[in-house]
């Protein structure tokens, strides 16, 4: 698997892509993006479980449930179209039918998403005008430009792209993302779930059905195991194009191309997950953290989450202080078993507490292993064999300010 | 119920307390609390279901189990003698057998508590020095000093006192609560258990069983109900002594006593629970928030709890922002049943969402319900009609920066 430099989702065959301005933003900074397959690709895609959706999702799951292809991918930023009542419908299968009118595809052949304030009606003038504008201005090298429109609170845009060779063919996966805050895995379940805006593009052809489960196993430990501020959102999507144009054989379950393809797309989830963690609102420090010795893997997911999300946790990584005792205390009361007399706990290389005992510390050498930008931790529960890794961030001054005067 | 000005811990017959300093904290403030019963008294008392716990509350727990009496409270602040392995049960039980010593009365009746770091074994020289200079100053009036001497990132010391007449005979009932911050309640349980320390003191003449139906039933609906940044602690301890010296036939459950008892014990622990909020780190903003039209109180008191708990909730209150959404959001993820085109959201007397469509809101009247030192919000869930309250506090730059320097 090979890295692509400033690749993006432009970089396989037959993608192109922009993003414009078009003033949803009050800053005037592009918020307006599409993604297009210069032939029908095969689809498939994960969204939020939040029991609240924002409309485009509930688009894009009927769109989904409904077909296995799809050409386009269009995106606002600054407005959610989310708490929107029957109006947000309206409004994001308008978005759809204008889009594939301006790009004379068909209208069940766009996928939705929005991303920005929640409750707010999306301004339609505004909305047709920029895909009019992003219509007219797609090309084969604007993958970058697309990352940019997605972008909310995050700072950075997020693209990636590999190339492999597939019984001797040359395939390319791209893939960008957006999200630094209201981000939140929900540990608990095996089901495939978004916690952001994602978006893979492929020139493999890939069956459909493997392509769905390609996708799902990449999300669980990728997106679903990242968190920034525990706050799941109402409008996460992961989505995945391959329109076939790389000339494959059809990648089936079960082949040897198909576990090539899988640990590609799987590498692509990962790093754009930890692209939106170290990109993470205000984040100052990114955080490895593995619970180990778990009675089985969901308590070490929930476990590792639940210390991801807390507060005290959270600040004492940005104290760049070990005050390790909020690690177990929090460990205690995230629901899982836990042997108090079996604990361990690890700070880099730096054991601190073993058997549930203190160990002797050298100040300096602890305090050395938490103030730094990549914090590594690793907590065995003491129970089973089981094991789970989260990143996450710290929770900072900054954090508070963007989302203090975030204001409606 | 007669509130009682300056009321504390000693203002029921029988009751002496007091606090002193013995340099467990580097600051030097007053970090070592007594309370002594004249005579021994009935004891009720609910402790932390963290998994995690503290060596006082291994310790209290057995206590409870044993017997239905104790004499006197021990409570050292600065220091929680939790992950300290076996030498932490070492260290809390020389303390209450040397307290017992020094007070003459049973080395079994002495209930200890520890609050404050976590994992440094306790320094047990100073420890003790500060138990013989506590003893040498219990007083009728030492209620406030031992209010004072429990506290760690509080900035208030928090007593109360209320009396009223039971069979013509008046009873008073005095509490202390300390608690800023590792403040959380379980939501989804209905067994009692506390979230801080909170003692009790009463002389009434209250049957032991009896007074911990009572303790239950009060803490479930006050600290229970409280949260400030959903990190529950090891140490929490809720207690109450019942010394009798009041003379009243002894309260049984069911009886109109009883319910009289219960009334005023609720209302001391709320009235606690809510000053512990009102005191909550870095805190600007009381909120009051209610989620009714849920399938269950679980699942009520579960939504409102995920919804008191969220960094972005949390965020907007103190940046005094309806960003309304965000409740929404959080409601979705929690967990619990919701009926998306049912859900109404109500601050104060304006309803800003109903049926699931945004209501026309006047702006400055939306953000003046928002932006004032106490907010009130009510949530429907359109499910079923049960209804839960908890109160919390915002997230704020003084939190971060209380939890990021409090060093180890």
């Amino acid at each position: 698997m090979n890295p692509i430099a400033n690749g993006s989702v432009t970089t396989p065959a037959g993608f192109t892509a922009t993003g414009v301005s078009c003033n949803i933003k009050q800053s005037g900074n592009p918020d307006l993006a599409v993604i297009l397959s210069s032939t029908p690709a095969t689809i498939a895609a994960a969204f939020t479980i939040n029991k609240i959706v924002a409309a485009p999702v509930v688009l894009g799951r009927e769109l989904i449930a409904r077909q296995s292809t799809a050409q386009a991918i269009l995106v606002n930023s600054g407005n959610a179209n989310a708490c929107t009542g029957q109006q947000g419908i309206v409004d994001a299968t308008a978005m759809a039918d204008y889009a594939a009118a301006a790009l004379d595809i068909a209208a069940t052949d766009v996928l939705v998403s929005s991303t920005g304030l929640i409750g707010e009606p999306l301004p339609m003038d505004k909305v047709l005008a920029g895909i009019d504008a992003a219509v007219a201005g797609l090309t084969d090298d604007g993958g970058e430009a697309a990352a940019t429109a997605i972008m909310t609170t995050d700072t950075v845009p997020k693209s990636i792209a590999v190339s492999f060779d597939l019984d001797g063919i040359r395939i390319s996966i791209g893939g960008t993302a957006k999200g630094a805050g209201m981000i939140a895995p929900h540990m608990v379940t095996a089901a495939p779930h978004a916690t952001m805006l994602a978006y893979l593009t492929t020139d493999a052809d890939v069956e459909a059905s493997f392509l769905r489960t390609c996708l799902g196993r990449a999300v669980q430990v990728s997106f679903n195991a990242i968190t920034i501020d525990g706050d799941m959102s109402t409008n996460d999507t992961v989505a995945i194009l391959a329109n076939g144009l790389a000339g494959n054989p059809g990648i089936v379950d079960g082949s040897v191309a198909a576990d090539q393809f899988q640990a590609a797309v799987t590498h692509i989830c990962t790093e754009l997950a930890k692209m939106i963690v170290r990109d993470g609102e205000g984040a100052t420090r990114f955080v490895e953290l593995t619970v180990t010795g778990a009675a089985n893997e969901n308590e070490a997911r929930q476990c590792a989450g639940a210390i991801a999300n807390s507060a005290l946790c959270k600040t004492a990584w940005f104290g760049g202080d070990p005050n390790w005792g909020r690690i177990l205390a929090t460990a205690g009361r995230a629901g899982v078993q836990i042997n108090p007399s079996g604990v361990m706990l690890r700070f880099g290389d730096l054991t601190v507490l073993d058997g549930g005992t203190p160990q002797p510390q050298n100040r300096a050498a602890l305090a050395a292993a938490v103030d730094k930008p990549e914090i590594d931790i690793v907590l065995d529960l003491g129970v089973g064999d089981a094991k789970a890794t989260v990143w996450t961030c710290d929770l900072t001054y900054d954090y508070i300010k963007i989302n203090a005067e975030y204001h409606t």
